[in-house]
């Protein structure tokens, strides 16, 4: 079973991950808004790979259940209802029973991209749901359904961020840790190894290498800083994501 | 004054690099094996885009002084003289005075195209000889000759590898500590976060980090073990070399 992260989409080839599991992290701020979304009683997220994609998407579904959502230069998109700001996903009378139109710059087609090469459902991962991502992942493996895991960092225009990369590190251990618990010591191929120990490194500083980061620096400029510090922190929800090609909704259908 | 660090070719942006100091990296083992040619005595190292390349160099060149070196898929070149191996070119009767053509498959490409992508000289970096990289480029951001520094690892197959990133992690923390004791603390982009992570997980773990490598198994399986014994020591050498656009020769005129 070989373990595998994926640095930043530029570096995705295609053949690397089919029949593996893989999971997608963009910390700042998609996989942390649609964990909040889910969690907070959203029906489904729909990740876009354009803001006319969603706008089409809604009004094809009909715009009483949908709501449009996402981030162009992390601010939010004209004639959009929600930003990118998981905080804007908290309130029950927001998200519950909606369908969420979401488009952002990384993120929504890191997860397209990552389905297109698997060929199989995505887990959707962030720091606020790592080790319920992790957990599940570790169970699916073992069940023998996948050669192995590759995590894909959504980095930022195409390249790698510091936060996604430490998040992606915390998965490994936590997958590294599970698997051989139930007796299946995983190859740490290099992708795996620099993000483990990256994140062994920042162990105990999630804020600080959200902060620091070029993207957490970007958003606090904008005025984003409350959401660094509500992304940065670790396993606030049990939520499984899991996008199918078509939505994203909640494996576990817990918060 | 910003630092970085490239972690696999495929993530050059070529105006990234302009008027930037550049290192670049591939321990295992192109920029380890220049660099001890020259340290033993080597006039000059030719980097190739091609076996073709290479060849047409050393013929024009004359075969007297000239010597064929480098490898495909870690082996030697049918019609080479020599192969990969650091310790190929340690001897003095086999390189002294002479002008080495050598293609790799990651690592001289690499060079090349930083210097493309730069268009000033690109320093050569390997564990072998990473202080004294470092202290020279220190001393020519001090003189006011760059905005930025960017080490760029070669990676392979256009992938990121450990070794490399462990590598310009150590570049990393002795150009920060460098310029912040003569009053210039540098920004650390992203790139460079990562890469003095990883080093700092893996501080007194040189040989491990090559040996667990992708690459560094693959070197042992063709038999080449003592050969990331070799590139996995710090500072054998204070040797700089500087690649031109045309060779790469000793700055320092060291061993």
């Amino acid at each position: 079973m070989k373990l595998d992260v994926v640095i930043a989409p530029t570096l995705l080839a295609e053949d690397k991950l089919r029949g593996r599991l893989c999971a997608v992290v963009d910390v700042l701020r998609a996989t942390s808004t649609i964990t909040t979304a889910l969690a907070s009683g959203a029906d489904a997220v729909y990740p876009c790979l354009s803001v006319e994609e969603a706008k089409r998407g809604a009004d094809k579904h009909g715009r009483g259940s949908a709501l449009l959502g996402g981030e162009e230069r992390g601010q939010l998109i004209p004639g959009f209802d929600l930003g990118n700001s998981p905080l804007e996903y908290l309130a029950a009378e927001v998200v519950v029973g909606k369908d969420i139109f979401f488009y952002t710059t990384n993120g929504t087609g890191a997860i397209r991209r990552a389905y297109a090469a698997c060929g199989c459902p995505i887990y959707i991962a962030a720091l606020i749901n790592m080790s319920a991502v992790s957990s599940v992942m570790v169970g699916a493996a073992s069940a023998g359904r996948a050669e192995g895991i590759v995590i894909l960092c959504s980095g930022r225009y195409g390249k790698p961020s510091a936060e996604d990369l430490f998040c992606a590190g915390l998965i490994v251990y936590q997958i590294f840790t599970g698997l051989r618990e139930i007796g299946t010591v995983p190859l740490l191929l290099d992708g795996a190894g620099i993000a483990l120990g990256f994140a062994a490194a920042n162990r105990e500083r999630s804020l600080d290498v959200l902060a620091s980061s070029e993207h957490g620096r970007y958003l606090q400029s904008l005025g984003f800083a409350q959401d660094l510090e509500f992304a940065s922190r670790l396993d606030s929800y049990e939520a499984v994501p899991i996008f199918d090609g078509d939505r994203v909704f909640l494996l576990n259908g817990d918060s």
